[in-house]
């Protein structure tokens, strides 16, 4: 960490500064510029508060050297993580694709779309069992009954199941569910993610709305640091000015977050841009930049769906998207 | 509602869509223009998904006419709500300011803090007992510890306190709390609110980061679909592209609130700007354009708080800021 | 044009403004609901100021139902529009890859570097002469000696050139230019699309960081408007909270601008990402999506540039990304 | 300038980058912590462009310590700057209120409102000749005819006016104009700014919608390059993902550019808002965190403007305004 000091600051006053530092058992290197003096810490400065000393009185500035994650840091682990779900894995070089409805609606829509997904190459089944919503007048989900449609069409198909939890209260209704996701919406409840380390379940942690790339991984620190390192990123749009799509897609966060850190990513193009003729680009786009998977929704009448159909593929779509899927897939494997 | 449908739509398929709607209870308007056929939906529309309307073949885009907020909303009830907290009152003519430190972190420090507030003018206490930070290896607060210090100071000085909850399961802890709060990061934590709204206790609920005023007013609704109608609105800075403020603070939100909903509107400049320097600045602008109070923190010892010192005030600062205050209230009262 | 009046408007109300609305040549339907009475423009309303009719006492909100852009709209002009630039084409079928440094520093440079993005496969060389910076400080670009290396270098390799104009007072100097690029900064320069309108010459027209899609093709309907058709359309990164890119690239605008458009859409993942290490990935998922072309920015000594050279790629490595690009094609072809 | 390297840097290669940055005329301090070496320069760095630094392939990051603006910079010039503007002042004690019409439409408009606010307080007359219109088919203003307008209402009134320019061709008709405004769009339009520094005229420079404080200033610092001192700062909204306003009004930018500039700051609630009715709320909030200063539209007849009624105040709504402006204003020395 490195503290730019204000013209003007006093040898007495420095001297304070250090001896401060110093007894939070940090190295201090000082060196004198002409206009500014810049105070260098060396040590374990992840228990130092940059914003505290930042609104320090004779502090102009701050920087931090190392990044404040460090499970998820690839620095400290440079291989890609490979998590276990059921017969299949999430990362390295398989590809992931999760399809399925928005929300669980009945067995018989469920186990319709389950078998669908599967004959066109799905590796997991979605469905919404807990459904956040903006209004408490809109569609909460079929709740404990949704999950046990989701087991019903596990146990048919054999699809790995993912669904979503909104309370760590719930978490017995999970036990048999194989990624338990945590939603935009819930990126930064603390609470639910500590609780969710507590386990060992594979966590499906999606970016907030408003949330870079460093709280995305300081969130699924948050999860690590319990002791459940199975933790897949997802990136599902962020808010901006632009209103023709739902949100925007930040298809760099992919090779960002690669970059950054050892976890898998997913893309889910279809709650991004909240329309359905741009799922197939968007996915095709996903996986030209290196996403580890896909999430896509799949309904068997986005018509009338309750939830969301605005973005839902049909299975025939659904199939065109993972066929082609494959190809770009080979195309960049010989382009490697 | 009013659904335009895309040129070249067949009288058949506006007859299925038009069944459809009689079906779920609403009446069918019809109106045929050179291009676009628009129709306009007369009845309970607010069970009808606006997305699943917008996400039909023939449907081109869709404009909801009345606001999905109910009970928040002013169009049905006119006069500002007043809401009652110990001794005091939040709305109306009464101005609240909520002072105090951003964490508790000893009792010391918060009589000291409470003192100095209560007599420089705040209304209410505030403090942080259980802390939402980005990292896991930040302070996460004194938890139980702070809210029994909280309580001493209440008993001491007379201010009623406000703190924030994170969990619904702590709930237990806070039954001599006055004021709960809800964080910007669980704005959308729905299933918080939904416990909220079974208390009867003021809940202030801060704008999430990128939670548009319908999405704060929405999650307003949550909390009184349960019965608990005694809702504080809190405007504490979103996030945009500046880099100089913490985040922007919207000031713009408290006169739009006010014409929305009838709840009190309170502003936190501390958090918004993350920079002393500015709390007073902001402080006096949500004044001046309506606010009915504030929140600010305080601390003895701002250079070395444990969290948040870069935005904390001095009490003697804070005594400017309350002073000042009241001498635009009054200029305010004046020019009406 | 639908405007929704307020409960409580008189019927002398709803008189007037239909009289007034007729009196600009328009139809008038009006529909009466339970709460709110809609008023239905027919006939040309491109005319009417939205926010004219959305600021009288008595109305709600108005929509509008048909695009404010005519001559770029896919609707009266359903097939792609291809730009014949030199001896290649933009848009269709074809595929360009403008390439060469962000800014034109000397002969040698230039030539070296056409010289080997021909080879790897470019079809047209940029390079900037009148370079926008941000500060007045900086190297503003060797202007018109600069265009004079592009032409030698268009001489010598047989590619077309493309680079950006700043002023419409130096439009005499690109008379042999053969695409004249408007940067980001200039997107609503209205004055500068006027007189690019009156020319014949292909137009690059850049997104502005902060302007929505139907505000790139407002822009474009400025030059178009004047008669000149030849524009096309460059996704170069929006401004977004997130700060680990420069930009945040908005893949979604190709799928929709060819939805929305019949103009050529490129992409710029250079300028987007401002990282060399993300130009790769972010040309494939731009490939993948759909986009006609690309605009890369390579550089012979990346880390010396006078300009931008944080985001250049190598010759070889440019090199690369062209040969993956053929193989992602072809890929994507296959799976039509 | 503060270079931080990666981990693994050789000894070579810092002797070759410190080698290169010696030749640039800067003193190099090397600082070798347990896992990173950070690189200090001292002397003129103004010239170094951060990003190439940045981009080099040992270097992790870089921290400019000083802000690149000079001219507009406080540090050097602690004092306010005051701008004569003909018979008034803009800066330091004095209070501007500039207010007229959005666009100007006829003699007899202009000189009635004129008239009205003079009357009512406003120390400057606005009004818009050259309109920027995000569509080429809206009313692009009178041109030379309404510059023309707005100077006989000088005449007549003895108000100064202020109005927009476009184009640097145009300065020839701006001889007689008080102060020349450069709107949002153009705030980055680099060949106008040099122009206008050229001249000695006031310039007010709006804000980008998407433009940061610290490129507002840098754009200041093009004209002031020139030459040109007389520059007045003006917020006017920026963009963001609400949508309940136009633009949200970042009132925070008044102290913050107060803070780092010596140059007047002036708020534009009616553009940034978009809505009269938040006009008043927001002028009073800009009032009380300090303002040198306010732009308001009024227009005779809101309710049939040509161009951006809906923001439009009536000349007693103004009235209103400006006296409680004057109230604030008290109340705010008093507290001081």
């Amino acid at each position: 960490m490195i503290a730019v000091l204000k013209p003007g600051t006093t040898e007495q006053q420095i001297e304070n500064l250090s001896n401060w530092l110093r007894s939070q058992g940090l190295d201090v290197h000082i060196s004198r510029g002409s206009v500014h003096t810049v105070i260098g810490l060396v040590g374990d400065t992840s228990k130092i508060d940059e914003e505290l000393v930042e609104s320090l009185a004779i502090v102009d500035s701050v920087k931090r050297i190392s990044e404040p994650f460090k499970s998820a840091n690839r620095k400290f682990h440079p291989d890609d993580s490979v998590i276990s779900v059921g017969n299949t894995t999430v990362g390295g070089k398989d590809f992931t694709i999760m399809a399925g409805p928005c929300s669980v609606e009945s067995e018989e829509q469920v186990m319709e779309i389950a078998k669908a997904v599967k004959a066109a190459g799905a590796t997991m089944l979605r469905g919404g069992a807990f459904k956040p919503r903006t209004s408490p007048y809109d569609f909460q989900g079929l709740k404990a009954d949704g999950i046990e449609i989701l087991l019903k069409a596990k146990k048919e198909t054999g699809l790995p199941i993912v669904t979503e939890i909104m309370n760590a209260n719930h978490l017995s209704l999970f036990e048999e569910v194989d990624v338990i996701q945590v939603g935009a919406r819930n990126m930064q409840n603390f609470e639910l993610l500590k609780e969710l380390g507590r386990t060992r379940k594979p966590i499906l942690l999606k970016r907030g709305l408003a949330n870079t790339l460093k709280e995305l991984l300081m969130s699924a620190e948050y999860i690590m640091a319990g002791g459940n390192e199975n933790v897949i990123l997802c990136e599902r749009g962020i808010r901006t000015f632009e209103t023709y799509t739902r949100n925007t897609l930040d298809l760099s966060a992919v090779p960002l977050l690669h970059e950054l850190s050892h976890l898998p990513v997913i893309v889910d193009p279809s709650h991004a841009t909240g329309v359905a003729r741009l799922v197939k680009p968007m996915a095709m786009a996903a996986v030209a930049c290196g996403a580890n998977g896909l999430m896509i929704e799949v309904h068997n009448d986005p018509d009338h769906a309750l939830c969301d159909g605005a973005q839902s593929l049909t299975p025939d779509a659904f199939a065109q998207v993972s066929a082609a899927v494959a190809k770009v897939r080979g195309a960049l494997e010989e382009s490697k």
